[in-house]
């Protein structure tokens, strides 16, 4: 089938956090949009920001829902700037498997960098939950 | 300096594309974005979404390009993936020397990714131009 042509499938694990039928560490939300901190981060303080309705990726999210996710990625780079004083930001958003993304509900990675330090690898390992709440706390100190 | 006060400077690269003061290989072009071919390619058809409209990365871009240039980056996936039948995209954006950036214009790369090949490492060796206009042309027929 072509990539274009597949399809949204609601059991994805950022659709039962839209549901509150799984837990995440919130740091931010408004109408259109949620962002969570990524349980296997590529670097302190990287978060996810995910549009509310329902798309697989870039390749079938509405304009309004990219709009607001943009807006919202905008404003969690300069949080996540003022929080952990980092030196630079990068952002990704990977879709399909062969583009790296993992679960089928569009999200964009927003991660604070630091002048000499490299991202990490994506081992698989979940980070420590005290530590994503410390982050996710500084982040939300920053936004307000 | 703070990197939220970092100030714009016009003779970077791609403004300087912008003028026609260097070349390009163009595959798109709209009244708010430029889409040139990646010169230093991650992967085959790897292209570069950039506003028209100065500013220097996501710190400070107007939410009227940051969503003009989304939109283009929308339209240049589905390009590459008709063009290339690729088996996803990868999207990335950096801000400031640490987050990965190297011109000092807001750019969004846009690589098409295919099942079992990693993006080439950033060597900073140029691509063959001939390969890159041949690349072009691709995504100009599947934009068409």
């Amino acid at each position: 089938m072509p990539i274009e042509a597949a399809a949204y499938d609601d059991q994805n694990v950022f659709a039962k956090i839209l549901r509150g039928e799984l837990p995440a560490q919130k740091v931010y939300e408004d109408d259109k949009t949620l962002v969570i901190m990524d349980i296997m981060p590529r670097g302190d303080g990287h978060v996810l920001v995910i549009p509310k309705t329902p798309s697989r990726n870039i390749l079938d999210i509405a304009e309004d829902d990219l709009n607001a996710v943009m807006k919202t990625v905008q404003t969690m780079a300069h949080a996540v700037v003022r929080a952990f004083d980092a030196d630079g930001t990068t952002i990704q958003q990977f879709s399909e498997s062969a583009g790296g993304q993992v679960v089928f509900h569009t999200h964009v990675h927003v991660i604070p960098r630091f002048a000499g330090v490299s991202l990490r690898p994506h081992t698989g390992e979940m980070a420590d939950q005290a530590v994503l709440a410390a982050n996710a706390d500084k982040i939300r100190a920053a936004l307000a």
